[in-house]
């Protein structure tokens, strides 16, 4: 990497628009003067203060919380890159806060923690929570990834949304709805196979389940879960409880004979021959970064739908088709939580802007598709309403 | 304060200028397509990441890290109005992150904590610090703002730096230089009285000590701090032992008889007949907001040059003039603190701007003075070299 560092005058590109970061703070009013300074600052600010101590409903009118989110990370699982510590994870949050104001006009702070522990983390972000509108989780490690969002929902009156998992969740249902009907296959009746049981094979797993799939089953680096299995957190055993109809075990490639669906979130690779030994009209999501477990060239030899996570490729899985609007949703309704039906309600709004037109090649919106952000946050927002969640 | 909400029609220019609050967040790369994607986010950033893993300082180059301060509150001493609370503290929370750009093109993020305890505040700043330059608390009630800046300054390599307490300091300094200069006094002959022994009266105390002022004597709300007095914490404790050369007891009222400096940071109030009884020349800083210990008009009777916090009154002290500067040099410099040396140097530029220039009317620069940040800066960072602080 220091080939790429200023000293040698011959900046990589991709070093070149990192330099400096990617994002920036800046004034929505003009303080130019005595006068500009009293009233944004003090004596006058001490009357909008003193409106929202007494009002405090009027932080939303009065204050840029209510059009925020924190992207807190504590740099342990970043991308495929893993425990890479929090200062090497902030050009990360950074992008993401970029694409926060990209595609949903939301002020982001990217914040990147010096702790792991789980009481440390839950701790830190409740005592910021003030500041925020919202809570976007990123690139935490699993299992504990599950707890800290569990507890900082339980504690938290504004949203808590580990995007690692729901995320790719969303988006993940929303390209297997229009795969599904793409194969002519009904989407009650697909078995699945999910490779990979961190933050975002649980949460795929979950989300699946709750849209109805007719089998899933889920495998970590050690095989299939099911219940009884050696090596399973409480994560992975409730996992087990829920998955797996036909009682697989062995291997993911072997749980794919058959199979109308493979998912991989696993950082790892599946044989050609297993992906052959698939049912007629496969579907193959190859989701891990930035090696794919099969290529698109290899696997659309035996697959009707193939779908990765790279922009190089068609059908990119992407979670910056979720965030965004699910986001701008929860800040416009300020909601309490992002619930799974609003989760839901998220896929369902992306699919539908491919809907008939689905063909094996476009199962999913382009990444800068201009429906996408507006057409989930009108859809998760009229599901907060629907569920009683909205504050206004 | 209902009269200016919306819902009546007619909101005051204060609350407009404040709605939806007075900072952003923007992008400062393009990211319009997927290449420009692939290069601000994955897979692109995934090899900056990897070369701050490999070499961490190359976060000072590759994120905005390097450039940003974050602005921190429990909202337990806010402006005039004490304990309000975190929510309404935000308002000037973001003031300041407005004025650290305006003055100093620092991206600083305003963040308000839910918790109050010294540990949780200090467990929770340093969670945070590896996403910020430097740190300035801001609004936190005395005594326990020395306690959480003295532990964070030993836990951090960057600077932490309590406004209230420095700022106010370093500029009332720089005032008192040139006030002395006017009245034709001896900054070493002064003898001065501080009403106020919360964060400002304990440093601005300290500061003048360490500049070396003749006689200082400090009260709080019991009147004047000596040693063994009943009702001191350690930190007044500790004032008692380096002040008040002359063991003077009582009111501030009584010690002012024969003074040559009144220094207000009180709140409270200070009859006209006792700044009658100072030294001839006498100066005199009231410089509580909204209101002065005693008003211009009546201090001006008796005395020679009379400074308050104000913007509307002549001599206006306020921490502006000081913290955008002082952050400016050392995030420029790396330095890992911010030292009574560097503060000193923060004074003696701003009094410099003023020099023999200086009247009664006008013993430090305006608020909008384009000179001051920058000189700031030069003068802080020059010293921060100088005591082997500069990491660049």
């Amino acid at each position: 990497m220091f080939e790429s560092s200023p000293s040698t005058g011959t900046e990589d590109p991709v070093f070149a628009m990192h330099r400096g970061g990617k994002i920036s703070v800046r004034p929505t009013v003009d303080v130019t003067d005595r006068h500009g300074l009293a009233m944004a600052y003090t004596p006058g600010v001490a009357r909008v203060c003193t409106a929202i101590a007494e009002a405090p409903a009027l932080a939303a009118e009065y204050t840029w919380v209510s059009n925020t989110v924190a992207v807190i990370s504590d740099g342990t699982a970043v991308l495929g890159l893993g425990d890479i510590g929090p200062a090497a994870a902030m050009p990360v949050m950074e992008g993401k806060s970029l694409l926060f104001k990209r595609f949903a006009d939301i002020d982001a702070v990217p914040i990147c923690l010096a702790c792991t522990g789980t009481d440390e983390i839950v701790a830190t972000v409740a005592a910021l929570a003030p500041s925020f509108g919202g809570i976007n989780l990123e690139d935490i490690s699993a299992p504990r990834c599950f707890e800290i969002e569990d507890r900082l929902r339980a504690l938290l009156d504004i949203p808590v949304f580990h995007d690692d998992q729901h995320g790719t969740a969303i988006v993940t249902l929303a390209a297997l709805r229009n795969a599904a009907q793409v194969a002519g296959k009904e989407f009650g009746q697909l078995r699945a196979v999910v490779a990979g049981a961190g933050a975002s094979g649980v949460a795929v797993t979950k989300m699946l389940l709750a849209a109805g799939i007719g089998d899933i089953a889920t495998a970590d680096s050690k095989g299939l879960i099911y219940p009884g299995r050696d090596g399973l957190n409480p994560v992975k055993a409730a996992l087990a409880a829920q998955t797996n109809k036909s009682g697989l075990t062995g291997s993911t490639e072997s749980a794919l004979r058959g199979a109308d669906v493979f998912i991989g979130l696993s950082s790892g690779t599946v044989a050609e021959s297993a992906i052959a030994s698939m049912a007629s009209n496969a579907i193959v999501f190859a989701l891990s970064n930035p090696d794919p477990e099969v290529y698109p060239d290899v696997a659309g030899r035996h697959a009707l739908v193939v779908a990765t996570g790279r922009s190089d490729f068609p059908n990119q899985i992407n979670n910056s088709l979720a965030f965004p609007g699910v986001f701008r949703a929860a800040l416009d309704t300020r909601a309490s939580d992002i619930t799974d039906g609003m989760k839901l309600a998220a896929a369902d709004a992306i699919a539908a802007l491919v809907g008939a037109d689905a063909t094996p090649g476009y199962v999913i919106p382009a990444q800068f598709d201009p429906r996408v952000a507006a057409a989930v946050a009108a859809a998760v927002a009229t599901q907060a309403r629907a569920e009683g969640l909205a504050r206004r």
